[in-house]
């Protein structure tokens, strides 16, 4: 049985009812959240996008017919109602904002009735995360999930409205693109029209935004879809959104500056936090240095230190062969953490293995001074003590050890020292530390490929003052790249970028692209530098990740509406799905599988 | 050559500079658009989004360093000019905002050269499009373009802002879908994780629209990108922008009336264009019976009339056959156009078999009451006069008339009547005549697969007092849709949605679907379903299209910023475009050529 509300007018959203209705009709839509007979007065909790209201039926009050139809409203159920707002009979319910009302029906109609759904429409589900997905638009329900797409929808909007006022205009680019090589993989769109040929939809609109700059738009920005065709992480999703913006005629202050200002009406409006600015800024060296990590969280110290001169001339054969390879020894100092089970310092010995560590030495510093270590044999009490104290170690402490190339001794110190973090409780979800980190280096070195790679992307541009090495020793050069970081997680990333056609050409050089390589897949951007082209700059943020870390989530699938899981399917529409040969045949093209592997 | 702007900052665009800052130094920065030496002083016309200003280079002010750069200065040019702002010295120009004053440079930056463009930046452009599509880049940088997508991105603003204060929630729906064979054509996306399974690009988001009522958000908007594979015609490309909207609990007035007050707001805002509310409202019969088209276009007359009833009775074969088939005779008055020459008649018959026609008759009265026409000799002159009297035909008049099924004398006079109007000038893009367009048919008959397809999508609610004719006789319903038309065009559609199983599954009944059928593609918003679902509705418009009237342009080309011709591809870059095997063999995909068709 389903009625119809034909000749009905929601006056109310059910929140939107206050003690200042009291004494007049209101007319409410909504969902049964619960309902109970007590006594033969039926109680039902109404709810709606904006909360809770409660609703009496009383036979006396709404007639027979009324009350049986209430005596049948079950969870979900979803019912308008008339009725008159009236103080509160019973206690005020101080958790609910209508809790000092409630509204004493006239008369039901059942909108649509409901099945038992197969998990509870509540706050803080205990079901397990599998079964929400397949039933999402009930998971969609839950008052948690609704908090974040509100929040998204309320930072998209002020988002929009600050940069709108700052003179971006927002301008859609193409998702049916060409595919390019360099980058993540593609997700491919197969032509009718043109059999044997493919789109690729946008990695980032990077190109599309810096011809917009070419084009004399000054400032551009968009909520762009953006698409990777990579193995997920619990912080990874197929296509993504990304606040994406670029300027012309600017310097990297112009960018930070005006990014800053957004952020702090962003986490002022949203959230009621204040960001003091201007955001402390750190070079990529010196957060490698102190954090291990080019994202450092600074919600807490223990930070990195280079040991490996007070080191150098010691016996023990892990710290010797590393610098002797040219790398160094540091550690971190996890205070107050000296009594940690063995049991529990081992797990860290693995834990760091994961990140690339042969092992872990360490030195537990008891209450009395006296140390447990790994690797104390190989070492004389001098030396001992002078590591200790070069640690600030103190009675009582732990002190972590890794000794390799630079590049594992970051990497492995720098996931440590979240680890430990984390197991002392000291991530702070209400704390939020923001940082600038600039001056990245503008190539990695790719051991696969053996050859340099662009750390951002091959459009960056160089420090003016590193110029010089681009030829002759690209890896020491720095880029005008600065990434914005909040509590250890990479919000956004940005750069000038090169406008200068010979600038350009040496980059592509040294990324070894021949000018055929670099015109067959830019060629529209370079040919568009050649006819006056600004000096422009640009940032990208991730927005789910943004979302996700204002809603103190842990995973970016409870901020986006339909998200995917783990292997890029949808558990609640089966996406992907076989298709019709049909669609096949138009698209010239066939499935092809490859022999199971062995 | 291309110098650093390091150490200089725009202080203001080029229109930004006025009157009010005579006596001021100002540093400003753009494109050259012309630069001139006019006996030893060199003007140049700087050019930004803003628009224009002109500067002045005089070797005695800017020193002949300044001045050697400035006498290099060519068309697209990127400079940076710090400057005095004086009052013009020549004539005022009325056609600059900024025609009363000019900057005395001090000095220039060269921040880019520029080689000639293919094609003049200039505004009303004489360049074939195809010049311009390649080189997009360029294109863009013509005023006229640039104010398009300056009106886009304000009229994308205003609807958010609207819609938002209307307690509207921006939420995103996946680009990445399960494929649907209802419908258009769809894009397909492989899958690299699940070999054999492909992802759709979306058509819309009806369904996770659908599905967001189902979990009470209560109000849903988006600029939604969408996707239908079909052959291009002047107003389609690939993919589009369509402003999404769906509400709960609210019936066709509520929908009508918040869309007519964010049209009002739109076209007051940007064009400052009074819309009076409310809107005009039409049944589609009556759209059909009077303009033939069930988009018609108010701002002329010209209408239909059904003469079928005077003609019943003649002898012409044409009249006789088409009314003896079931079908009708009517006709259009083409007021004073009786002297039209019979070849430009002529080529309206020919129009005419173009929308499927056997032929046009006419009757041509001259100016002295005598006919011309194409079928006086089957008629009798008392036939004549009463067929003149009843189109209102007066001296000077010209009577067109089609006979046959309705569906092609709707078709054929309702393009006639447009093709004539266009031809008098008749169609004033100033003038915006909107009108809502109601009570469509649920259905349409279609031949090809010879069963009934719904006019609108499966989800339309019938209107209650058409329920009972749903299984008996499903041509005649009505659906609760409705379409938003502006001057002949098709802005946007919706509909109340059907909420109720028994409905749905009878709709789909109709269709031809089986319960396995409808499942198989609907089945998640079917069970939704099952679980509380709102009263709820929806309208889309497509914005591509908005604008391009909004912009008084011919083709949402001008109104797109990197737009697809008509094969689908992008003349700028090339794309859809062959990719590498190793791609295409971890997509488990092969390309399969269709032998050529002889």
């Amino acid at each position: 049985m389903s009625e119809s509300m034909m000749g009905m007018r929601r006056s109310h959203r059910c929140t939107e009812v206050s003690q200042e209705n009291i004494g007049q009709k209101v007319t409410v839509m909504g969902w049964v959240q619960k309902s109970r007979n007590k006594g033969g007065i039926i109680f039902v909790d109404l709810r709606d996008r904006s909360g809770i209201l409660q609703l009496i039926f009383e036979e006396s009050e709404c007639g027979s017919e009324n009350f049986a139809k209430a005596e049948k409203l079950r969870s979900e159920f979803v019912i308008a109602v008339e009725g008159n707002v009236v103080e509160r009979s019973g206690a005020v319910n101080e958790n609910l904002t209508t809790g000092a009302i409630e509204v004493r029906a006239l008369s039901v109609r059942i909108l649509s009735e409901a099945e038992t759904p197969p998990f509870p429409i509540e706050e803080d589900s205990k079901t397990k995360e599998e079964l929400r997905l397949k039933y999402r638009y009930l998971d969609l329900r839950r008052p948690d999930l609704q908090k974040n797409l509100i929040m998204r929808s309320k930072v998209a909007t002020l988002v929009r409205q600050f940069l709108s006022e700052e003179g971006f205009l927002e301008i859609e680019t193409p998702m049916l693109n060409k595919s390019t090589p360099e980058g993540a993989r593609d997700y491919l769109v197969p032509s009718r029209v043109h059999p044997g040929n493919f789109y690729a939809l946008p990695q980032s609109p990077q190109l599309f935004k810096q011809l917009l700059m070419c084009s004399g738009y000054d400032r551009y920005f968009q909520l762009a879809k953006c698409f990777r065709d990579e193995d997920l992480r619990a912080d990874r999703q197929p296509e993504f959104t990304q606040i994406d913006m670029e300027m012309s005629f600017v310097e990297v202050d112009d960018v930070l500056d005006v990014n800053e200002r957004l952020l702090e009406k962003v986490f002022k409006e949203i959230l009621d936090v204040e960001i003091s600015l201007p955001i402390q800024r750190m070079k990529w060296q010196e957060a490698m240095d102190r954090f291990g990590s080019d994202k450092p969280d600074l919600r807490f110290g223990m930070e990195l230190k280079d040991v490996t001169e007070v080191v150098k001339n010691v016996e023990f054969v892990v710290f010797k062969n590393a610098i002797e390879a040219g790398g160094s020894v540091r550690g971190i100092n996890a205070e107050g953490q000296g009594a940690m089970p063995r049991k529990k310092i081992d797990a860290l010995v693995e834990f760091a293995k994961g990140y690339g560590a042969k092992g872990l030495a360490y030195i537990a510093i008891g209450e009395d001074g006296s140390y447990k270590s790994s690797f104390a044999k190989f070492m004389t009490p001098e030396e001992m003590n002078a590591l200790v104290e070069a640690m600030d170690g103190k009675n009582g402490d732990l002190l972590l050890f890794a000794a390799d190339k630079n590049k594992v001794v970051y990497n492995v110190l720098g996931a440590l020292r979240l680890e430990i973090a984390s197991q002392l409780g000291l991530l702070d979800k209400n704390e939020y530390r923001f940082l600038w980190v600039t001056e990245f280096p503008l190539l990695e070195w790719d051991e696969e490929q053996n050859r340099f790679t662009a750390m951002h992307h091959p459009f960056t541009m160089p420090m003016e003052e590193d110029l010089y090495l681009l030829e002759s020793d690209p890896g020491k050069v720095r880029a005008k790249a600065y990434d914005i970081v909040l509590n250890g997680t990479e919000l956004g990333g940005g750069s000038i970028r090169i406008h200068q056609n010979d600038v350009q050409e040496k980059m592509f050089g040294v990324l070894g692209f021949s000018k055929e390589d670099a015109y067959e897949q830019f060629g529209f951007l370079l040919n568009a530098f050649k006819y006056g082209v600004p000096p422009h700059a640009g940032l990208a943020y991730g927005l789910d990740r943004l979302i996700m870390l204002m809603a103190k989530e842990d995973s970016i699938r409870d901020v986006i509406a339909f998200p995917k899981v783990k292997d890029a399917s949808c558990l609640m529409s089966d996406a992907p799905n076989v298709v019709d040969a049909k669609q096949l045949k138009e698209l010239a093209i066939a499935i092809e599988m490859m022999e199971q592997e062995q």
